[in-house]
């Protein structure tokens, strides 16, 4: 039974969603299709890019992703296909796929050109149903990779970086806020352990001209209520969480802030 | 394998949706079910109908559309299923569903009176689950139309109408905002055409007291950034936009606002 | 086809609710996933019980729910499955699945510890896909409830209670405000006849210090624009509603408040 996953940023009141699964089914009517999130915030491609990334390791193989978080539609930029060991990913190319890609392994990257795979008439506005959503149909149909157009290399690479340290001080950023209001960040649980912690330790968290105290924790509940942690996160990352509160709330944390984390 | 798909104004929090899905599959295990929308503004026909018949063209050929913005819930309007070439349609006797059966060419409207293909108790709030969802689970099995009940031809037309032409000026309505902020009008690509406008030349668009002046383009990415532009939208109908902003919001735009669109 | 049911405080947003779905289709590609809510309030286990006991009894018959609102994650409370004639039912033991278990008739709970059926890493804040989804997908695919731990019996009860009476006064709960507003109530219909108030009677209702009458009526469309009534709710729970307006915000009502309700 092939599987199509998608995220956008094209919300949930909008029709755009249903016309492309809409579209798929017409090409794929066995497709199994299941929505990552449409609730990426408007043409923000690293938070589009973090969630895929974190999400796609889930999926069985042979899933194909299609993603659009778009703000070039219609523009000079690419469409284009990503073949990993795994998995297919389908979108344009502005970095979007390019980390969950690369979590997958070596990957290949095509340039969509072949007109028999997209819709009849292409509008200017809505390549996602247009480009993406047929042509993800007919690879989860068993179309290789290879037959949407020729292999390009000058793709556009990952829109967000890797921390850096200072010493035993770890500068990272704020790539995504959960709807628990935890604060994730772009720190890895190996990176993290270069910080030499122990659990139980607490460490100072700078932001902007703030600090604040946290202690580093294994789960949310080995907090007391209201008490800010530290912890790694369920996807890998390190986090900043309060106990059935939201810590973005209380640090003003927004994505993309930078954050300099140390133990006291 | 039978699609059906479902668009509602009953919101993404309650257990509405799940209801009705748990009902068709109770009938129709094999269903596929896709959402369009559960967003449509509460009790808003004219929106819920502008959204199913922007959607509904891109679904295949014996799709079931069961759709529910329904006032009138209990009342004295009666619960339909209208039959077009290609689809059918479920739902509330109250225009909703008329402006995307029309697109499909002739319809047929007949007044669902038969109980044996509702739920054995109906609840007086909740026809979608009691009526709708039954009744085209059983449409997606097989059933008929003409079984339904008999045939009527007063059914209540469709919630909005076309625009009109003062010489070279188009007076149109907005239809719809969608979650992009683009202002999306009744004024299609044909229509359009009237004004004998050539792309990248600048119209003058008047709300309320309010006049500004946007530039025809192809596409969101041939505006410069913040830049106001006028274009035909992926759906064929003329939309206002506003590159990576809310054109809704600069132009304090709401759905039912009438704006009268002319060459400069 | 196995059907699984999925109700979660998650939100949209995020990639939660996708990767559960991952790791299903995983273990079992044949399920179906129906969404029952994701936006229970967060670690709201009142709210959460009340939507999964209200959509449940619609769902056909061998259904596995997952339910997640879970503010113990990662703590002592443990994971369990909930076995009835009719369904299975797979969450956190907090009382959340019980209301809904208790509707189908007998219940035997089991704790989950067979390590084999769950992920083979646990992250200790992400239970929902490492522990209930796997397990989930292993009972759709016909594991048998008594396979995944021992039977326990000190399970955590119902997080909402009865109705109590004095005299022809109903003392009641709000246990849900649905998106149109309405109020719904833990009275029931049966009990509700105790006060033996015929349709059309007036009814006082008394809230914190405030005090409104209301029509009884059958229907939201039996009362007139902005009126405010009582009426049996399609799931047979008491509520208060207001004819195209928000109930809940006129009286200012919150879930957790009570109401006494008696006739005039």
């Amino acid at each position: 039974m092939p599987l199509i996953s998608l995220l956008t940023d094209f919300g949930l009141q909008d029709t755009f969603v249903a016309e492309m699964k809409a579209v798929i089914l017409s090409i794929c009517p066995e497709a199994r299709i299941i929505d990552i999130s449409h609730l990426v915030k408007k043409f923000d491609i690293k938070m589009g890019s973090f969630l895929l990334a974190r999400a796609a390791p889930y999926f069985p193989n042979g899933t194909v992703h299609i993603a659009v978080v778009d703000p070039g539609v219609g523009g000079k930029r690419r469409p284009i296909v990503v073949q990993t060991p795994r998995s297919i990913f389908v979108g344009p190319d502005n970095g979007l796929m390019i980390p969950a890609a690369q979590a997958d392994g070596a990957l290949h990257v095509y340039k969509i050109t072949h007109r028999s795979i997209m819709r009849n008439e292409i509008s200017a506005t809505f390549e996602g149903r247009d480009i993406f959503a047929p042509v993800g149909a007919h690879l989860a149909r068993g179309l290789s990779a290879t037959e949407v157009g020729r292999e390009v290399t000058d793709y556009i690479a990952a829109p967000f970086g890797e921390p850096t340290f200072d010493g035993r001080t770890a500068i990272c950023e704020i790539v995504h806020i959960d709807s628990f209001g935890n604060v994730v960040t772009n720190l890895t649980r190996s990176l993290f352990h270069r910080l030499k912690l122990k659990p139980t330790r607490k460490v100072r968290i700078s932001m902007n001209k703030n600090r604040v105290t946290a202690r580093f924790v294994r789960t949310y509940s080995d907090l007391s209520q209201n008490e800010l942690g530290i912890l790694i996160g369920s996807h890998g990352f390190v986090e900043v969480a309060c106990r059935e509160r939201s810590a973005a709330k209380r640090l003003r944390a927004r994505t993309g802030h930078r954050l300099r984390v140390y133990g006291v």
